[in-house]
């Protein structure tokens, strides 16, 4: 069956078993020319591509529920649920989006975009059914890098207590992004080589049958070994002590093999764990050779800008040469937070936790408090993970934790759910936190200079990459640089690389002031109180939303100082909403957040 | 030996174990009449007595680093660690703090407050000890509660991984807050069982020794069995997959047992884990009888005000006898969130998750996305944890779960940790979020009313208690009420209970206008046009920080309309810092949240 003819999962239903290889065939093609045309995550979906045919072959969504944990592994689910004329355009405005999204299906019941969160999604919806005395299986389809995540063992610890018909389908590829960390990963592991259980198992049965005169007694004591000897070899004894009936492992590629545990298990009264072994990327050499590189894939298009994470990469080898308390700590992003090399140079002092935020911002505090030096490389989205951790664990105590917070601001293709742009206001908001942000990479590596000294909670936010180096005076605490001074009563406080490239652009249009606002909190009081005169017009500009960002807080400052007359101030930033633009200068012009908006702001002044 | 004499853990070293009972029931008896005066948890640290007076009898503190999982059980550590003469003003202003506080005696190592982040502490000292080349002890003393918390699982995943000699106190009381949830307790229930595999096994074994003329294979497999036999008999098979060795159960009532196990562990080379069971409140009979109800002890100054909590625990009851798609949630604080009562009644659409704030979330969401209407009821300062999913799980997709944010703001005794100030801040700034908070008993009904049918994400955020039920107008989505209506060019905007009490207050002063801003967010945008004057004074007041708060939200807009004159806006808040003054009312007139600052502002207004 051509994949173009499959319009909905009852399409494939039609099918006998032996012929969805051939779809399944089909559909690794597509992705993998999809893929390396729009960017996106190859590796994982190449490996997922059997088990959720199978799935969609076995349930009946969208009455049955298919959660996806983070989501990045549902292309095959969104080819097989009528979408692959928009998979063309697949992460581009116009075109699916890379992650499950209730408004563009009813086959994807739930947004998602982070780890970790489908055993609760799932246990909610199998909740919900009960109590509205519906009928639909709930399926959560999680890679075992979730399994990292603190929030999954919540999920399970009650999914085991609710004993409700929650269906878990463990995609185990050995690796989350980087590599598979930690000791549950070693668990899983040791589970794979349980066929010698397995074998055993069957040997002391026989033994056991051809042993004479054996009391009632040891018959059950043995009956009693045999039972717990199952509960290791057929089952996770993990999952089984919380409730959970594990099956498994099954070959993931195996369509047969998945069809027959999936129908097996579909009308299961209790919840049940189907753990299945794939290979990332399978059926593309090049991805099973090396599928962290091919686990987020940017398409053909490349972006042209250069990488802070390079710098902050570099940067850290060459200080932790010189200094051996400095310590690189990841969260399953090792490549894209830049740390590759460390990880490789000092593998003593390097930590990827895997998707675990919390722990490794608590991690971080208790290292920072016993005089080490944790730089905790992360995504701005991700971090939200450990706000909590952030304000209790590292700022009541004032620990120097230097959180170098990546992907910060418009993310492009990634979408709504990968937005970095709330960090300005969550760690703002948070009392003995400094903010910095390079405007360039230049003054990044001025930064990273500066924090090996700086002795409290210090958080350095930028995006994917940069334009052009400037050069920078040198960096004083809570001190703004003047880039440009003209003779004008406009005063342009841009924060980041992107807001002073647009200020800088707007420069050959009009008259203004620029601003190099690199501390967000503390901000520079003496300078503003040197700027805050009536007729002064000051407009601040930051990739972040407007609510609790760096311009309301100017304009808070200046309101508190103000006697009576005061600058007037206008604020650039992203308005009260989510973004799903998948592309990162009209999501920033479409906030204001523009050289032509600024433009067209300082023209339109009196 | 008198506790009095006792200045430091060196003086219990000289005591011989069997004088350590004395100790310990000296402790106890201190701990009972302080916090019977004082209020503070009660049972759990009667059940902690022994267990700590052994550590510090076996392990060397400061030196060796013992860390507090939530840190409410750190009395008698508090008490041999040379602060008996404190303790008798434990949790008031100039006396010890309820938790760990490394400010107040080199003894605490790490500040807690908030559950499950011992393992992480852990973890991270003792890997600043091998970076360091230091050699000192690292033991985490957590309760079975804190198992519920999916940080802890993040951690132990590294801790395993890393194998460093991180060593584990679990102290097991059967029940963390309010009664102990999920699979993981029961599976600590099968634990305690264990003596019956223990006998088990050495029934095995005599038999498998009188059966006769067994060949090698047969022995190497029961042996193989016996070895399975003992990971399940005497160890925890998780924490064994994990590669951190377990030894337990012992009782942690017996002093010689627990100095054994302790000086058995102490210089492991790898994690260990010591599961200890606990009677909590041991040597109280009525702590005992109902350990829930004296987990937290208010003391013998008892709040005069009216419960929150009460209200909502009687709104949710009586809703839902109508509405059946009503379901309540809790994170371990079934009691303090007022859910007692809906508990018993509605055992089937109630959950208590344990401690396990990021979960709750996304539970939630997947319950309102499949149409159930869920209630999270939930303080103020543990919502922190759940950042990222109400942003990520509940706002993206709208889905409308009702948060109910109890001790929002100011806390009193309960200090740093717990102040619930940063709500409004960290709430507003989510798109799609929509945020109230009542002026009293009344208009929280109103609101939980309102809820019923309000099919968005909502938080209604309140403290503890309110003085006074008003009459209120009935709620329209977005906008205030006008409380008070004088010829004055003031007005008073009042986010919540207390800044309404406030301004009423100050208004037997000064001629004011009072607003009782009902909804945070959104803003009633038209009022605050038809006060945007230049000659108006707007004051807002609201018992959350300055930062990313209601007042700045309210500047930020009136800043955006306003075209050239504006009314001026005042700005009551607390500062960014962080609090530990331990009573409310201190708190609120140190940041100038009080009737008397408002007075006096009002007139200094020129």
């Amino acid at each position: 069956m051509e994949i173009e003819n499959i319009k909905s999962p009852q399409d494939i239903k039609r099918l006998d078993i032996k012929d969805l290889e051939g779809v399944c065939a089909s559909i690794r093609a597509k992705i993998i020319s999809t893929v390396e045309e729009s960017g996106g995550h190859l590796s994982s979906n190449l490996g997922a591509v059997e088990i959720i045919t199978a799935l969609h072959y076995v349930f009946n969504c969208p009455a049955d529920k298919l959660i996806f944990d983070v989501g990045h592994q549902a292309y095959t689910h969104k080819i097989l649920t009528g979408r692959l004329d928009g998979f063309d355009k697949l992460r581009k405005n116009g075109g699916i989006s890379g992650f499950p999204k209730p408004e563009e299906s009813e086959y994807d019941c739930f947004a998602t975009g982070h780890s970790s969160t489908s055993l609760s999604v799932a246990l909610g919806l199998s909740t919900a059914a009960k109590l509205k005395g519906e009928h639909y299986s709930t399926v959560a389809l999680l890679g075992d890098g979730a399994l990292t995540g603190g929030m999954a063992y919540e999920a399970l610890n009650e999914i085991g207590s609710e004993q409700l018909p929650v269906i878990i389908v463990l995609n185990d590829n050995e690796m989350s992004i980087s590599k598979n960390v930690g000791a549950m990963s070693k668990h899983l592991t040791r589970l794979r080589v349980s066929k010698r259980y397995a074998k055993m198992k069957s040997e002391i049965k026989r033994a056991v049958s051809t042993i004479p005169l054996l009391g009632d007694g040891i018959i059950y004591l043995l009956e009693k070994s045999k039972k717990l000897l199952k509960r290791i070899v057929l089952s996770n004894k993990m999952f089984e002590a919380m409730g959970i009936s594990y099956y498994g492992p099954f070959d993931g590629h195996n369509i047969r093999e998945l069809v027959e545990v999936f129908s097996q298990v579909k009308n299961t009264k209790t919840p049940v764990i189907v753990h299945v072994l794939t290979d990332k990327g399978h059926g593309l050499n090049s991805a099973i050779l090396d599928p962290a590189h091919s686990h987020g894939v940017s398409g053909a298009v490349k972006s042209n800008g250069k990488s802070f994470s390079d710098i902050l990469g570099k940067f850290l080898v060459g200080a932790a040469e010189k200094d051996d308390k400095i310590v690189a700590i990841t969260a399953a992003m090792a490549i894209g937070t830049g740390l590759e090399e460390f990880a490789e140079k000092y593998p003593s002092r390097f930590r990827d936790v895997g998707i675990a935020e919390e722990h490794a911002v608590t991690l971080s505090a208790a290292l920072a408090s016993a005089g080490i030096k944790p730089y905790f490389a992360v995504y701005s989205t991700f971090l939200q993970r450990g706000f909590d951790q952030i304000l209790h664990d590292v700022c009541i105590g004032g620990y120097p934790v230097k959180l170098c917070i990546d992907r910060a601001g418009a993310v492009g293709a990634d979408g709504v759910t990968h937005q970095g742009v709330f960090d300005i206001s969550y760690l703002s908001l948070i009392p003995g936190m400094t903010v910095m942000t390079p405007s360039d990479g230049d003054e990044f590596r001025q930064m990273l200079e500066y924090s090996l000294e700086f002795d409290k909670p210090l958080s350095i936010r930028y995006p994917k990459s940069y334009s052009i180096d400037r050069s920078h005076a040198p960096i004083e605490y809570g001190k703004w640089e003047v880039l440009r001074k003209e003779k004008s009563n406009v005063y342009v406080l841009a924060a980041g690389s992107r807001a002073v490239d647009i200020a800088e652009e707007a420069s050959s249009f009009v008259k203004i002031n620029t601003v190099n606002c690199r501390f967000v909190k503390p901000l520079d009081e003496p300078f503003l109180n040197s700027i805050n005169k009536k007729g002064n017009v000051i407009i601040t500009v930051e990739d972040n939303v407007r609510r609790g960002g760096f311009g309301e807080s100017v304009l808070s400052y200046l309101n508190s100082v103000s006697k009576n007359e005061s600058a007037k101030v206008i604020i650039l930033a992203h308005p009260d909403k989510f973004i799903d633009d998948r592309e990162i200068d009209s999501t920033l012009s479409s906030s204001g957040i523009s050289a032509a908006n600024l433009t067209d702001i300082v023209k339109n002044l009196e």
